[in-house]
Parts: structure tokens; C-alpha cells; sequence
């Protein structure tokens, strides 16, 4: 307990602003009627753009991001930086997402921790933080928010909608949600529901963030959440992104050499650190740093929750309403999202009438490869 | 905290002693030497035999069992329910671990919490239990000391020295480190050394544990230890000790129907509940009703630092010590162990002169196979 108090204080848990010194614009709205039942409101969204909408209104691209992402897909500061936005090396004059071509819009998602209306938001009822009266919202209503912030901007048809993860997530919802709405949909990384086996894992982070007592029901006070429990379920997010194939090429089994980290629990090392270790407490570190730990659970449960075919008779129906030209692109390495099933949900669509191409990024990262093979998803994104 | 409390009490923590109603014999000597240093002393090893040791003292075969196994792999009053005893249906008359023929011994592994010294166990110098004061142990230690009791038991060469998982680590310990000792190894579902991935899961495991405020740094009073942590811990290795496919098979994404479970915090389901998610609650709870966590941490912790090459020139060095004919058998489906490593294993001890088969299990049962496979499990072992 003692050891938690200390960590907490060590790493800290404030969600830092530094993102939001850029052009981070916000949209308000009323209410949004939730696919779960009831409503919520008021919404922001927090979002960014790059380049300009055109007069038709149709050169738009949403970009949509993965579980602990932000608005900030680009940064035009420092175009070459791949680590001060996460798609940095995608987007730009002459990139795969050309914004002297394309009005890019990405937004941080409902539930988030950047800006937009999530379980650290006050609640107007009771001018505390939702907490876990947050409502439960799904991948649906993220789309349905989304769909109003388009409006707000008025984008008349989106020239795609693309995203990895729960971001390929979105992007598939958005093209059987707003078939008409979706030129293109580019969906990375992410199938038509979670397995059960990725589902187990989510549930194993958030049962480490709730076992954590500083997390009190999701009460803390900001500043002082769960930095323990948060950063144990980090440590696990991040095997699952990776792969064993890419965890033997990194770190082996070799011994931590320097800037040593500490540990989630302060405990002693058993018989030595191993570097993947130390790799992970940082990492673990510095998403406590950064996130909120309520929206994890909340957005990370949205995740669980998806399946693309919920309210229409079969898989197959939902399916036959795309009408975009659609990108179905797996990684050879992926847990979470087994490339063998973005592979049959790509033949699916095809099968339903639908226009849709497979593409394998050959690649050891697992499922941050589409965060990192930036010639490979180039090259993929060219495909439509 | 208080929902941990309620955790505790809902599923307990003490040891249960059942299997220890079982002929299960003790055997204490003085000390043991570590591989890290120092000394442990004295030391118990809590073992079961079934079988008669011939004159020659050379039909003995030794069984060792996986991370929260016991002594129990055979139960001669129910030889055929597979849940009574780990390996009860490869065990018994004209089995192929046959009793009628051989002197079948499994000894609770050095640091377990089923009869064998382990940090539970009183230290002598100070009157209580070990707690994290309990040294770091390895493979190699462990099979030092199971050498310690195969002598006592006046056996003079083993049959066969065969297990799973850190099991079949010690297998593999034994024919390298004690080579004139053992005619026949099966090396189960373990590889060489762990790879970063399985250290990295087991890692976050730990820290669950340690997170937990019960844990009280090792020091716990029995019956009130870090139920919930070693919950947590438990479904994480649910996860791994499976595979996608077998989840998705017995799973998919089917809500919880019946016999709710308590999640290890207490906490609410977030949109409700999955069947995978109930299971792993169920899994984690029986685990923290009969295992010892600080047990599971120094086990744990033996099995990510085993590398058979250590104090070797070199892994092909280590490997052409073996005189046994060997047996590897890998999972298909195996995440932990992919049985890549362990076929290329086989391979270099063949390439290093030794007599090697590798036999793959086509199951989709991950790494568990090797405990519910009883017809390939037998085809498999009767290759050598």
C-alpha cells in the first residue's frame, strides 16, 4: 500500500496537456441517445483537422484512433517525428493522407481523456466527475458522435474513414451505420467483434485496475488514481500488441542494462531484471502518467462490447449495407486481431456484393504494426 | 479494499490439505546448495510413488508436474476421472506410465506449497515462514533436490524422467545435468529457456500479486493472503495456457448463463457479462483457495530464469551432455511454447549427436494440451 502510494507519487497521474497545446478544436452538442439505452449529455469532441474541406464538401477523411490515442494523428511542426503523432508519417502534403488534397479530421473519441466527454468529464447532474456513472457506451455511439461533429463541419460525404484497432473498429461501424456517408473505409487491425480471447485480456486489465484501492470505484481524485493498477494492465496491453516473434528480436532474454524503472508495486527483483521487464514497467509508467483510468475501462470495455452485426438479423446483413470501397488490412503477427479474421471478414463483404481488398502487412510488430510499418501501410492505403 | 476483503473471504486462501490425504510420503535432508548462491536447509520434499522399485533399482520413472501442481498425478481409487489427479488417465496398469511395470514417483517441487519446503515453510532461524526471506530457486535446484530424494528412494538409474511445462524444464535439467542417471526424457511443452513474451506475461502475473495490499510484502498471515491479486494472476495464465482457438470454440462471445461468479474485485460487469469472463473468474478463485502466492511468485520466477546452457560454453554444449533417448513434444496451438522452439530444440540435440524425436500434438488446446490430450499424450510418450 505503502509501496502504491509511492508509486503513484512517483509517476504521477495527471493526463498531461501537452497535446492540447496544438489546434484542438471542441464541438458541444445537446444529447445522443445511446445504444445501450438512455442518453447522455452534454457531448464535446475534441478534434483536430489538417488541410481544407472543399466546396463540395466530400474531400473529407476521418481518422479514427486506437484505445489510449488522441486527436493528434498529425503534427505539422514536426512532420518527421514518428512519436509526437501517431500517424505522423501517414499524413501530409504528398502522404498517403494528402492534406493538400483531403480535409483530415480526427477526433478523440467519446469515453476519451483528451478533450471529449468520457468518465472524468463533470456531469451536469451533479457537478462531479461521472465516474463509473459514466453510461456504458459502445463503438456505435462513438460513431453516432462522430457523425455529428461531421455535420458541424460540414462535410457532405467523407472521402474515407480510416482506423486502427477500435479505431478499424469505428471504421466498419461507420460504413454499415452511413453507407451513403463513406466513400472508402479503411479497417486495420480489427475484425467484426472481439474474440473471446481478446475480450479475456481487456478483462484481466481492468480487473488489475480495479483491484488497485486507490482506484475507489473510480472515484479518485485526479492526480491521484490508480497509477498501480493502471500501469499492471499496460504492461499487459503491451504484450498484446506485440508479438512473441518481435519480443525475441527486441529483448531476448537480455538482462536490463541501464535507466532502470520502477516497478508498478516497488517490489524487489526476483534473481535479476530481465530488459523486457524494465521495457514494460516504463511503458506501464507512462500511460499512468497519461490516462485516465476510468475511460480505459470504459472505452477498452467498447471494445469488448462490438459486434458490427448487433441490431440486423445476421453478420451477413450488416455486411451487405456497406457501400464503400472498402481495405481489410491484417498483420501477419497480430494477437489481438488474428489476421486469418480480418481475411474472412474481407472475403465476407466481397461475398455480400460488397467491393473489399485484403491486404497482409508482413510484419513481426503484432498488432502495432500499423502503427509502425510505415512503407508497408502506405503501400496498403494505396490500394484504395 | 473493502470489496478485497470480501474477495478473501468469499473464496479463501488456505491451502487445501485434501490431496495430502493421500499416501503422500516426506523425505527431509540437511541442506542444498543453490545455483544463486548460498544454501537452503533443511529442505522436504513432499512425494507420492505408485508401482514397486525392482531389484536392479532401475524401472523408476519420474514425473514432475507443472507451476501449481502437486504430487497428485495419480489416483489409484478413481483411475479414471482426470479431474482427481493430473495425469490419472497416462498412469496405472498397462498405462503407459505403467505401474504394473514401473516405479512411478512425483515428488511437489521444491518452493511449492503442497508439502515440499517452500516460502510458506517455518524457517529455522527464525521461527516463521520464509515469506519473500525465501532464497531465489531454479530448475536446477529443484532437480538437485529431486535428486536428493531419488537417491534416498535407492533408486540407480531412472527410466525415464518426463513432465510439462516448467515439468518438462526439469526434464530437460535432469538429462543434461545428470546424464548418466537417465535412460529415457520427455520434454513436454518447455523449450530451452523462456522467451521474453512468457517472461513478460508472467511478469505482469507477479505484479498483480504484489500489487495486492494483502500481500503485505510476502508477510500475509494464512487464510488472508492476496486472494485477489493471485486471482488476477491466474486468469491472465488462463489465458495463456490456451489459445484463441480454443476459446473460440468453447466461448466465442455467449453471455454468462448460470453460476455467476464473483469478478476478484468485486466490481460491477460493464454491459455485462461474458461466459469467458465468468470462467476466468471461476478459474482465478479456485486458484486462490488452494495455492500459496508467495509460492507462485518464487515458481514463477524459476521458470522465466531456467536456460539450460547456463554455466556451459554454450547451448549446443549443454545439450550434448544428454545420454537419454528424448522425447519433445510440442503444441500446435502452444502460445507460451510455440512448438517451433521446441521442435528446433529436438533438432540441435540430434545435431549435437543425441537421439532425439519431436512429436507435435494437433490440438487446439494451447499449452494445456499436454493435460487433456490422454489418447495423443499416450501415442506420443510410446515413441520412445
Amino acid at each position: 500500500m505503502v509501496a502504491q502510494l509511492e508509486y503513484s507519487s512517483a509517476v504521477g497521474t495527471q493526463v498531461t496537456s501537452t497535446i492540447l497545446q496544438n489546434q484542438v478544436h471542441t464541438y458541444t452538442f445537446d444529447q445522443l441517445p445511446l445504444q445501450c439505452g438512455g442518453q447522455l449529455g452534454p457531448i464535446t469532441l475534441a478534434y483536430e483537422t489538417w488541410g481544407r474541406l472543399n466546396a463540395q464538401g466530400d474531400n473529407a477523411i476521418l481518422i479514427t484512433h486506437a484505445l489510449t490515442g488522441s486527436s493528434h494523428a498529425y503534427d505539422p511542426a514536426y512532420p518527421d517525428d514518428p512519436k509526437v503523432a501517431w500517424w505522423n508519417l501517414l499524413i501530409g502534403p504528398g502522404r498517403v493522407f494528402d492534406t493538400s488534397r483531403h480535409f483530415i479530421i480526427c477526433s478523440n473519441v467519446l469515453g476519451g481523456c483528451y478533450g471529449s466527454t468520457g468518465p472524468s468529464s463533470i456531469d451536469p447532474r451533479t457537478g462531479h466527475s461521472y465516474g463509473m456513472r459514466f453510461p456504458i457506451i459502445t463503438i456505435r455511439d462513438m460513431v453516432h458522435a462522430q457523425r455529428r461533429l461531421i455535420e458541424h463541419l460540414e462535410v457532405r460525404e467523407l472521402a474515407m474513414v480510416v482506423g486502427g484497432s477500435i479505431g478499424g473498429q469505428q471504421a466498419l461501424e461507420w460504413a454499415v451505420t452511413y453507407p451513403e456517408l463513406v466513400r472508402k473505409v479503411g479497417v486495420i487491425a480489427a475484425t467484426a467483434a472481439q474474440s473471446a480471447q481478446a475480450v479475456a485480456f481487456s478483462e484481466v486489465q481492468r480487473q488489475a485496475i480495479m483491484a488497485d484501492p486507490r482506484w475507489l470505484c473510480g472515484d479518485y481524485i485526479p492526480g491521484q488514481g490508480p497509477a498501480t493498477g493502471l500501469a499492471i494492465a499496460r504492461m499487459l496491453a503491451m504484450i498484446t500488441y506485440q508479438s512473441e516473434e518481435a519480443m525475441e528480436l527486441r529483448f531476448a532474454r537480455n538482462s536490463v542494462q541501464r535507466n532502470e524503472c520502477p516497478s508498478p508495486t516497488f517490489s524487489p527483483d526476483l534473481g535479476g531484471r530481465f530488459d523486457i521487464e524494465n521495457y514494460l514497467y516504463y511503458q506501464g509508467a507512462q500511460l499512468a502518467r497519461r490516462f485516465d483510468a476510468n475511460s480505459y475501462l470504459y472505452i477498452s470495455r467498447a471494445m469488448d462490447l462490438y459486434d458490427v452485426s448487433e441490431g440486423y438479423p445476421s453478420l451477413d446483413a450488416a455486411l451487405r449495407r456497406i457501400r464503400s470501397k472498402a481495405l481489410f488490412v491484417g498483420v501477419r503477427s497480430d494477437i489481438l486481431f488474428p489476421a486469418v479474421h480480418i481475411h474472412t471478414l474481407a472475403d465476407k463483404v466481397c461475398a455480400t456484393g460488397g467491393d473489399a481488398t485484403y491486404v497482409e502487412l508482413d510484419s513481426p510488430h503484432g498488432h502495432d504494426a500499423f502503427l509502425k510499418e510505415w512503407h508497408q501501410m502506405a503501400e496498403a492505403l494505396r490500394q484504395i
